[in-house]
Parts: C-alpha cells; structure tokens; sequence
C-alpha cells in the first residue's frame, strides 16, 4: 500500500486540464413568452459568457452552431478548476435566456497524455534497437534532441491544447471493446501500442486536413474517451473516419456513441444563425 | 504526413452537397393556445420557408407527410452549404408555429461516388480482363464511351441528386456490423466490392419501380450512412427492403436504425392534413 | 434491369391495406385545464371519429381499452389509402381534446400473403409429390378445388381482413434474428419454409380460440413484422404466445418488441372507463 | 385443428387473476398551482380509491411507498376482471390530484400454476418410481393425500394469492435468454424442470424470511415474468436475489428489467410520507 | 425449509444500513416564474434539509456539485432505516424549490461485508497453509490479532461508513457479465475469491490517494453493484478506474452503468455554484 501524503488534496489534475463539450437546445415556446427586452438582455449576457476573453471564460472556449436537432449550439471548455468550466453551464442557465434553453447533452473529461507516445529514454531505445543508431553519435543526438522538442510540444498540445482555425468540428465519446474474444483490456501493452501506432499513422496522412484531440473520461464519465476533431471543411471528418474505421484498432476493438458535428463561430453569430434576439421580418 | 496547404479552409466539402433529413410533431397543447391570425401566419411563413422556389431555399428542398406517431412531417434538404440547410429549421422553430411544434428526429450527411463504383480507367481494365475486349479496339471504345456518359450521369446524380418524381419516400441510417466473426470492416476491399455489386443487382431490378439514394454520415452522424428510398407505391418499398435483406451484405453484415416512411407532397397540402390553420368544422 | 413503366404511381399498394395500430395517452393536467363543455365536446367529436360507420373512416376502425400504464386506448386502422388511415390521427389530433391527448406508439404496416403459403400450382405439385396424388385424377381436382376455396378466403383474410367478434388483443412488433450464428436471412427458403410450417401448425392447434395477423414493417418501419392477435379470452394470450416460443422459428429466430394488450369496446365506452367527460362523483 | 366452442368469451381468463403492478411520481411543479382544498379533497379521494375494502376495489390492493426516484408509491392489483383492475389508474387518473402524479411504470401479468410444480398423477408415479414406494401401500396413501392438500394449497396461493404481511416487497420483469448456445426455449421439458427444481429449493431455504409470487406476462407485456418478492426485512430481498443468480437457471438463462423496491403501508401513511396534503412546517 | 421465526419484521436490514445516491437538476423555466422571496425561502429550506446535523437527517448526508448535464447536484445518504433516507427526497420535492428542480437520477443499495473478506478462522487457517505459521505461535497471535483489529475496522468502514474528507468524488453503478463464455456466476467461489484480490490488490495500490465503498443493489436496484470512489484531486479517480480496467475481474467480467463526477461541497456552497437564490448580477 502506497501512500503519497504529499499528493495535493485538490479539485485540479496534477497535470492537464479539464474538458466539457455541451451542447444546448433553445426552446421556442418559452422564448415566445419572453419580453422583447428579456430576451435581448438575455442576448447581451450570453455573448458576455460565451466570450472567450471574458473575465470568468475558462482557459479555452469555443462556440459553435450544431447542425440537425440534437442540438442547436455546442461549447467546448478547458480549464485547471473543473467549477470554472461547470460555471459557465450554471451563468447560461441563470442567465435571463436561462428558461428558454436546455443542455441536451455533455461530456466531461481531463486531458492527458497518451500512455503510448514513448518518452525521451524510449525513445532512444528505439533508435538504437530499431533504427541501428549507435547511442552518443552525432545523429542520435540529433535525433534525440529533434525528439525532445516534437514531444515537448505535443505534450503542451494534449495537455493544455491550442485550438486549430479551422471551422468544422465534430464530437463523439468511444469505448475499447470488451466482447468474449474481442477484449481491448485484455491485450498486452505491445499489442496494443502495436494498434494504437497503426491508427496514428492513419491519422498523420491527415496532417494539414485535420487534427485529433483525444481526452479521457475513465473514471468521470460513460465513455471511456472522447474523441474531438476539427477539420478544413468537413468532407475530410467523413474521409478521416471513414478511412480510421478499417484499422484494427477501430474495426475491431472501437465502440462509438453518440456524434455532434458544428461549425465554429462567435457567440453573436451563433445567436443570429439560431434567429434569437434578431428583428425577424416575416420569412 | 502529407500536407495540402492549397485544401480549401470551407464549410463545405470539396465535392458534393450536404443533406438533412428533418422529422416534425406539432403539439396541439401550443397549437391550441395561439389565436387564430397567429396560426394563420404560422401556416402563411411555413409555407413560404418551405417553398423550394423560395429566396433562402437550399438547392433540394422536398416535403412529406409522415405516417404513424414518430412525426407529422418530414424534410429532405441539401446544399453545399451547411448552415443554409441548417437555416430551414432555424426559420421554421422561429416561426409564429415555432413554439407549436419540435424535431422529433434529424439525420446529417454528405453525399458522394460510392468507392465501389470503378472509375473509367477500372472500368476499362475490366472489359479487358474479364470480358475478353482488346484495349483500343471499336467495341471497347464504345463500351468506354458508354461507361463514361453512364459514369458521368451516375456522379451526378449522387452528388447532386435530382429527385424522382415518386410520392413514396423512406428514409432509414444504416451501419456495417462489426461483430467478432462478422465484421464488413475487416473484409477486404474485393469482398466488400463483391457484396456491394451483388446488393447493386438487387436495387437493379427494382429500376422504376424504386429509387435509391445512399449518403454518408460516418464522421458527422450516430450512423454510417443514410438510404433514401422513393417508390412508384408503397408495396414497392417493402418488396425491395424485403428482397434485399436475403443479400449477404444485409443479411449478414447491416444494423438498420428507425425507418420513417412518409408520402411526398407540397408544404400547403401537408399542413391541411395535419388541418394546421384551416377552418376546422366539427368533425 | 426490369422497367415495368405501367406500374401505378399511387399512394396505394398494388394488393393488399395499409394498417396502423396507434396507442393513446390522456394527459390530465391539460384535461382539467379544459371547460367542461370543451371536454363535452371532444367527447362527442372522439366518438364521431372513431365510428367504424363514419364517412370518413377507413375500410377498418378498431377501438380498444389498454392495460398498464403505456396507453388508455388503441386503435386498429385500415385502408388502401395512408392518408385516409393517417387522418384518423390527425383528427384526434385537432379534435377539442387533441390538446390532452398524445400518442404513445404507432405501428405502420402493410398486409400481404406470406410467401410461404404455396399456391395452386405449388399446392398441385406437392398433392403429387408428397401425397401420391396423380395430377388428374378425381381426388385430385377434388383436393385442388378445396384448397382453391380455402386459399382465396385465406388471401381475402389476409390482404383484407375481417376482425373477429373477440374482446382481448395484443399486439406487438418482431424482427428475425440475423446473429453470426443463427441468421433467419441467411437460411435458404426451403428451411424458412418448414420453420414457418411448423410455427403455423402451432397456431392452428388454438383454432377457435385465437387467431392471428400477420403485417409487415419491412421498408416502412423499425420492425420487420406486427403480430394482432384476438382472443376468446386473455389466458389464450398468455397460452399460444408461450407454446409458440417454443417452436424453433420463434425459440432461435424471434426478437420482439412492445407489447400492448387491449380489451375491444367502443369508442363511447372507451371514455368511460378513461372517466373523459363523465360527471366524476366524489369516489 | 382443434375447436373448442365452449371455451367462454369473456375478459377473465379462465382460471386465476389479472395483476397490475404500477408506479407513481407526484409532480410537485403541478401538485403547487394545486389550491390548498383541492389537494385535501385529492388525498381523500386517493384514500378512497386504494382502500382494499372500498366498494370498487379489486379482489387486492397493495400500497407501498417506493425507494429511490423511479417512483413515489406503486400499487399491486389483482382481479379476475382486467377492467377491475384498470378502474383504479383510471379513478386515481381522474382524481383531483390526477393533474399532478403520472404512471411511470407498469407491469400487467396473469396468475398460474407453473407447469413445472408436478400434478397429482406425476407425484404418484414419481413416488413409485425415485422413492421406491408401492403403489396403493399405506405410506404410498399417505404421503398423496399429504401431497394433495400441499397442492391444493399451492395452486390457490398461485393463482388467488394471500399477500404476506411482510413490509419489504421488490417487482422486476424477467425473459429467459435465448441465445445461439444458451436458450431457455430449446432446452427440453425435463432439463428445465431439473433446473427449475434447484431454483426453487433454493427458494425454499428462505422459507419464513421471502415469499415469491411469479405472474406470466407472457402474451401481455414486454417481459415473459413477472417476479414479486416479500421479504421480512429488506437484507433478505438482497440475500435472496443475490444467492439465486448462482443458480444455473438465472445464472444462465435469466435476463432481468428493472427493479423496483418499496415498503408497503396504507395509502395515508404514503401519502403523509410523501407530504401531500399535509400541514407543511418550514423544514 | 429452514424457518427462523426470530428475524425481526423490520424494514431496517439486520447489518448494515440503507444507502441512497441521489441526483437533482434545476429547472430554470419554473425557478424564473418563482417570486423573490419564494426561492429565498426555497433556498433556506434546502439548506436545512440538507444539513447533516439536522434533526431528521440520515446518519450519512453528503452533498456534492455534478460535473456536466446530467444533474446539478448530488447527495449521498445513509441510514438503517430506509424511509428516513427517502425522507430527504420527499422534504427536497415539498420545499418552495420543489417544483422546480427533478430527480435525473437514484441508485438504492445497502451497505455489506464482501464475503470474499476471510473470517479470522479463514484468516488463521491461511496462515497456516499458506504462509507457513503454526498455529499458536507468538508470530501466530500477533498476526491474528492484527488481523483482528484490521478486520473490525474494515468491517465498520463498510457497514457504517465514515466518508473521507477528499472533494472528489465519482459515482457508477455495476454489473457482472452472463455471457456465453464469461459468466462470473458460473465461477466458483476460489476463482472469484482470486479474481477479487487481484482487484483488491490494486485498490491497495492506491492508498492514500483514492477510497472506495461497494454498496449492493442486487434484489433492490436494475444494477447488483454500486461503487463510490472519493479521491484527493480529479486525476486519481481517471488513474485508478483505468488501471483497475486491466484486472482480469473488470477486462472479462464487469459491465459498467452511468458514471456521475462530482466535488463534495456544503448545500448552501452548492446553491451558491448553482446561483439559486444569489443576487444575480448582469454576467
């Protein structure tokens, strides 16, 4: 039994951050009860807490219009402190906007780093098992050290990620499958670091179409993790799933939920697009 | 890791349209509660948000009338741009019948070429391997032709469908299982290209009777692809979902969602069967 | 391809009805919310609705009292035409108790003769090879003719069917079971055919006190089949279902669905037991 | 085909009872816009209505307030009339505190012998046969007629049951599985009477701490079982259940729905409990 | 039949205590239509309620705020007497905020030995067999009465738990897998004894950093077990739910529920986070 007395009794991660996607539904009937004023009040509040430059806006925060009636808006928010991400669901509801909308759906989780991306000594293990560099030469210092910058930054960008530009993005929880003979869990790490680097390769092809954020929801949420991609225009979220799906690791161990695709945009324009608060002439 | 800096930063694929499938329940507890001028606006801003002539109206805009509880009416949408399809509803729930009625479902895809149609290069390469034609010769030439108008005709009309003028449509998303011994992805391209063209044969002899259109909505969508079927009449749509299910590629390898059967008609029309501003005597 | 230009292009199956079993729920906290001569009214019109004589109503208008909490009351519907089927529904809908009133399942079908009745010729060919007849001889004809007789009634009863005068229903949706091992879809006809063979002579063994119809979802809904029956009374339910699960086309092969069981009144007395617009003594 | 014209048509099966178990959730946001009168006049109303001696009551009527948020109190009913049964949803329906509660489940079921418990004739030759008894010798006469009267009493508590006056009670549905290698429905008579067998002593080693009560919803409802357990205090309903699911026949074969546990009391100690109607202090 | 008259009629288990995790969301639609003083006094009288030193509170009373849409806020509650527990929810739904918040969601258990725990005569026999003491020894007595003391400690722990003063805390209710293959209640006894120390096993390594409580379900809850974790920082709780994913009685036996997240606070700091009865300023 280990005790680590010194571990830090706190509602934030020693590392990483965490995440929610919600996505939110405007009620018409309600929004029909409401004064004009009320709702253009109610207007004014939501794109004060849906500013990313807000005084109380978590870390990141990002808007964006759902298509089809799951929902009509989605947020994606990060922040250390998991109340200051849940503070801005609780500011919507009470908002004056608060009764003419609902969370149909959230997910939360925490950032991490994969535990198949090698460290600075596994990697240099590799080089020197697999690719025949001789440990100290010239070029395994280069490659060492190339190594240490690409992970350094990919560890900032898993654990307190940037978000791309681009303006299509789509969001879906997954598990590993645990079936008789199909049993993610029960695979040996080689194995399974084996799956997960093929799916990364796959992933890479899509370098520059679109990019990954996997958080994890073990332990916090339905599904193990939740799978955020954005991409250049969205033909490329159906070709990158599309073409992922083949890979042993999804084809045969992956188990998808529910999927919410939106496109990216400001809180005002969102509230137009969704026609609230707007003078509506008659369509 | 292969860049394409010059891939269009867009919300809308690089080719193709997007499409939605809408489903709408009036509640008659609103319904009841709007003064008459209300509803008769209501019905005068539906109709004109319905209209596919209309100023705002996606490129496809079609109207059906749904049967049973799960709906009174269904839309079929598409355009290149998402949020013009997306605006349909956002109009409709900000009508004066907004607060009366809701989205009881929705389906979002793209639509595309199947990767099993063979492009004319394979086409080419088949007449000559397993038809015995002689590359260059007059009658692979006009087999090549052929291919190509038919081709052309066929990209087309999966792109940018044009729909047939059936007033039978059913509308049902789909996925490939992935089951431990059955598993469509784990197949390899030949198996699944032999399973589509024989499922291909089937649709075939259904031609005039029955129309098909596949979208996709892996990477967007819960499924992996939607089916959009038109009928000259009802039992036409029975007969080949019936037929079909005997295929190997059903029988074994699909996993059907809800099926919304709906009959196509105008906006004006569906609203007086759901007797939606009319003068309702008594019954 | 098969083009077969001169099939009708019509909302109306080329043989046979359509069918739609609906399930209705009283919602008292709009019913009390309503004027008493409002209830009194929407009594009056429910009960003109629902008149299996009214000039409305479609070929077929079956009214019952659910058990259990999923409904109060279920209807039976049929007639070549969806719409006229669908305005059943619509005029509840819109009725003056519309507003306190919501349906709480539809199923929507098509009858049709099952595939494995054989016909004449088929009924000629197995009188020679399974039963010694010689194709002519007196017994023969008189064989051929009596099974003429009893095949068409069986089709009328099948494609247009008379409801028996029996109080107690059930009905409930089912698919065939198209698991990796057990695939209904994947046994070759002659298989399907002897399973269903034995599953009917079940079924006759409860001549006389139940009978049964089979409709199909098959391309209209998210069932494959419905199953009506009637019972002289309700342990005759409880009985054939049971025994029927035992058959092998049932015990391997059967999924099933909701079920909703429902005693046959009319519409009138329906209200009543639901106490809708009754004088309500203190009880 | 066997025709049994006499068999009577009738709501009431012929022999044993209908049983309804239902469950109900007050709706506070309702039970508020109540006037202080109406509520007061309801909670007698429902007094009334779940009385067991009352003039309409069923031939039993069970009252239990219901743990957890699934429901507030739930009711067991029996009666040879199904409409009998029914009235009371109906009369609490329509009862001024209708308004506010709903039925948020329900389970309808028929009393019966289950066909496994051996018959007279069966216990006599099993005697002869596994426990060396002659037939006709004094001990054979005497363990029949102790046998007879065990039956006599056995079919009455099945198909007319006295409820314990225990207070713990527990419903859930069950199916049994009917999977490709286990499947309750394939296995013959005999091997699912060995396994009822064990299934049922080891019931028995809770004689005196649970009483089991199973109705067939077979024909009727969802699940083919219905499971109600009494119990003397509430760690027998969890030994029970949780010693049982080591038995092969629901270890194996048994599939659960949901549970619902309550204690049982009259219909003012619920309503007290719940607080309607009652005098509420500031907490 | 073993009857043991003895056993207390009594709705108080005879060890142990009743626990119930409840879930609640607030309704901003009737919170707005609340005057001002309405939710003040709201506001106070959950505050009371939810006081652990109240007059009627439950032995346990923990209150926590819920990460996400699901709920937004939780509370964990224990007693021996049930009605006293569900007492909380029924004072919660009567107060002025009753009507406008809903239970999303409640899991009922009770709290247990795990008879996978050896008795001190297992333990002593263990430590002859395996670990080669003689029984009797001063080594023998010392262990014994370590273990003497350790097991009376662990016994209360969980019979009567005291909760850990860590803020983070996750909730999900649990299963173990029927499968064909996989069927933990075809395990024997040792296998399961093997497979729960392993996962013990690693609970262990965890000491420090996060506690667990198993409560049962079986024979009162749709799930047999439900598992409480409370943990010093949010990470921890991910760490040892994906860990402990890996021990053989998870990876081949365990199906999972719903999982709830959230951090242990006072009801009035909750109502603060929740901004129910707060001075709400523009945001």
């Amino acid at each position: 039994m280990s005790h680590e007395p010194d571990a830090e009794v706190s509602l934030q991660p020693e590392e990483g951050w965490h995440c929610t996607h919600s996505y939110y539904t405007f009620d018409w009937g309600e929004l029909t009860g409401l004064e004009e004023y009320e709702t253009a009040a109610g207007r004014e509040e939501i794109i004060a807490i849906l500013d990313p430059q807000g005084p109380e806006a978590p870390m990141r925060l990002q808007t964006s219009i759902v298509s089809g009636h799951k929902a009509d808006f989605g947020l994606m928010l990060m922040d250390p402190d998991p109340l200051k991400v849940d503070a801005v669901h609780q500011r919507l509801m009470a908002s004056s906007l608060g009764p003419a909308m609902f969370a149909s759906y959230s997910f939360i989780s925490l950032t991490e780093v994969s535990e198949y991306v090698p460290s600075l000594e596994q990697y240099g293990q590799k080089l020197v098992d697999e690719e025949g560099e001789t440990s100290g030469s010239p070029s395994y210092h280069a490659k060492m050290k190339a190594y240490e910058q690409r992970e350094g930054h990919m560890r900032r960008q898993r654990l307190t990620p940037e978000f791309p530009a681009w303006p299509c993005t789509c969001f879906y929880p997954m598990n590993k499958k645990r079936e008789v003979v199909e049993n993610w869990f029960l695979l040996d790490f080689e194995a399974r670091r084996r799956l997960m680097g093929e799916h990364a390769r796959t992933g890479m092809t899509f370098g520059g179409k679109v990019t990954q954020l996997i958080t994890v929801g073990l332990g916090l949420e339905d599904w193990e993790w939740g799978v955020t991609l954005w991409a250049r225009n969205p033909g490329f979220l159906r070709d990158i799933v599309y073409r992922m799906r083949f890979d042993e690791a999804s084809a045969r161990y992956a188990v998808f939920g529910p999927f919410f695709t939106s496109y990216i945009t400001t809180a005002e324009k969102m509230l137009d697009h969704c026609r609230i608060g707007i003078q509506t002439e008659p369509v």
